[in-house]
């Protein structure tokens, strides 16, 4: 257990998915949790599961946590600031310049507090979805407001890092921006789409596979907590798809004449503009376009990827992604080779070379 | 190798991913393949890995199968039944009207042919991406014209059963209705909603999670392939897309005003339309409506679990399905199970009278 950064006790209000995956996460560095919740259930349950203890009169937390519904959040805010005057307070709220407006309106001491958000979540809530490696890898969004003390700044940081999170400093409103972006329009376009099936014939339904399933899996998303979310970020997520709109009419006027030779081309910009903004977005998706792909056949006998990784190692190449393809019941496998650009034309000659045989990557059907 | 129903030879013109497959899974039934592409280096690619042996002249194939680029499968289907008059043909292009028309304007011999659909598919295409399990389990539609003899819709039928798919019978303009549903349409909503982040700030984009990445994923297919089949459906893919486009105006409209009474109730009609649309897709998707979920606390200690298992079958209760919750570091465990809601009741009892701890299921954030 590395020793956690926060300098606890950490108070956390609200047990839900976040509040409990803060509380396991921090337990897990040994920082002293206290749990609070509207429910009693809610805090019983976190704390079976290891996310804390039951909050108590008499505490006193160096650090406070609000992890309540968006709504709420500002009120409980205020009220953690009062109740807790030498605590800094934080909220993990997915919209960030409507509380800070709030907070400021009701005169709260803005000295003591950071706004931020954990860019995590899980299709379900509730304590019992939490994990302690909820926010791995994660962006955690700090949005200080002008006059926050630095150290304040550091000390979220410090939550963030603890819980895995990659913490990182933006303005209020290019952050509720973003989320509209990456989250609430996607969030909308996504319940769109899947309302279109709730009328139509089981027939059809029945044909559905993995892409309509991954397109529209958040739309099972809680409702409640999204018009809360939406109402929060309106003007944002009205101007992002406004813009998409007008794609979309683009997109429905050439579909009505198709035999127009800007229709296929109309379409055509759609789709080549989605393969533009797919390969935009971080973590694995389809190949890196930084590199250059290699397919090389591997017979599927023992030894035979291991030789293919030796020899291109001995031709002094750098393998920067490897991935496999290999059918059930197939002779051979196929070995994809991500190297950079300037040595994939000797690698592929050193390798044929060699008696490999090298094939063309498939493109994306 | 249980045997094959198929009676071969195969001849499969086009050796891209369907075509590919289609061969692996019958060359692992014992069924001859024959495998014939414009491109020698696919062919040659496709034997390789193992789906059958390049095509050669005096070939007398039993059954063609098309799996070429949409705009060709007319022609080909044409062409093949001229060469192998003795042959059934079918090909499994994703929309099945326009195919039919041409090869009626055409003059071709209807009586051999018939239409179909293997509703499979991959991001990435080409031989290289093939599977002999692509088609396991997924719907293969048949999409028969008047006249076609039964035994040449059994002759299809046993193919799609050989590969492991599910055969069906759907008139031509409900399966094109029903694919521009549940693929043509996510594939264009995909696509438009990825394009809104080609001129993104970085930062912005750099927020992404796995929500943004699963509505997307499409949106990285072929634009090439995707104008084809997109135009073959224009009529059905824009009325769909109007609709959809109605639905979306309304959201707009009230989130420019959040105030109104009715914006909320609008925007949250769309989410619970979203949320009924996707409990209607087939496959596992969030929680089963048609069960009712008890959570139970299990300990994390050996034989715990086993311990739940055991005493729900004592109280003869059937469990439909069991999911686990279980976070690193955590003390404890949660085990959802899902059984007929007639026998929920009495069971939660049961349980917490032999002294199980039980909770609210959390509801999906």
């Amino acid at each position: 257990m590395t020793s956690a950064r926060t300098r606890g006790p950490v108070r956390i209000v609200g047990a839900g998915l976040l509040g409990a995956s803060i509380g396991l996460a921090l337990q897990e560095k040994g920082v002293e949790v206290q749990l609070a919740d509207a429910s009693r259930a809610a805090v019983r349950l976190a704390a079976d599961y290891g996310a804390g203890r039951p909050a108590a009169d008499g505490d006193a937390p160096a650090l406070v946590v609000v992890a309540v519904p968006p709504e709420a959040v500002a009120e409980i805010v205020a009220r953690e600031l009062e109740a807790f005057p030498d605590a800094l307070v934080t909220d993990v709220a997915s919209v960030k310049s409507g509380i800070l407006a709030e907070l400021t309106a009701a005169g709260a001491d803005l000295a003591r507090y950071v706004g931020s958000h954990p860019m995590a979540g899980r299709e379900r809530g509730g304590a019992v979805s939490a994990r302690a490696d909820l926010f791995l890898g994660r962006p955690w969004v700090l949005a200080p407001h002008d006059g926050v003390a630095e150290a304040h700044l550091h000390a979220i940081e410090d939550l963030a890092l603890d819980v895995g999170a990659r913490p990182l400093r933006m303005d209020a409103a290019r952050h509720d921006h973003g989320v509209a972006l990456v989250s609430h329009v996607p969030q909308l376009v996504a319940s769109l789409l899947a309302a279109r099936l709730v009328d139509a014939p089981d027939a059809e339904v029945g044909l559905a596979g993995q892409g309509l399933r991954d397109t529209t899996r958040i739309a099972g998303s809680n409702p409640e907590l999204w018009v809360q979310i939406l109402g929060a970020n309106a003007a944002a997520v009205a101007e992002i798809l406004t813009a998409y709109r007008a794609d979309l009419d683009r997109v429905i006027h050439a579909l009505h004449d198709p035999e127009r030779v800007g229709a296929p081309r109309t379409v055509a910009e759609a789709l080549v503009a989605g393969n533009e903004g797919v390969a935009r977005i971080p973590g694995k998706h389809g190949q890196d376009r930084r590199f250059a792909t290699l397919l090389v056949t591997v017979p599927d006998e023992p030894g035979e990827l291991g030789r293919l990784l030796t020899e291109i190692g001995e031709e002094g190449v750098n393998m920067e992604d490897l991935r496999l393809e290999h059918s059930p019941g197939a002779q051979v496998g196929f070995a994809e080779i991500a190297v950079l650009p300037e040595a994939a034309h000797r690698l592929a000659a050193a390798l044929e070379s060699r008696g490999w045989s090298l094939s063309e990557p498939g493109r994306n059907a």
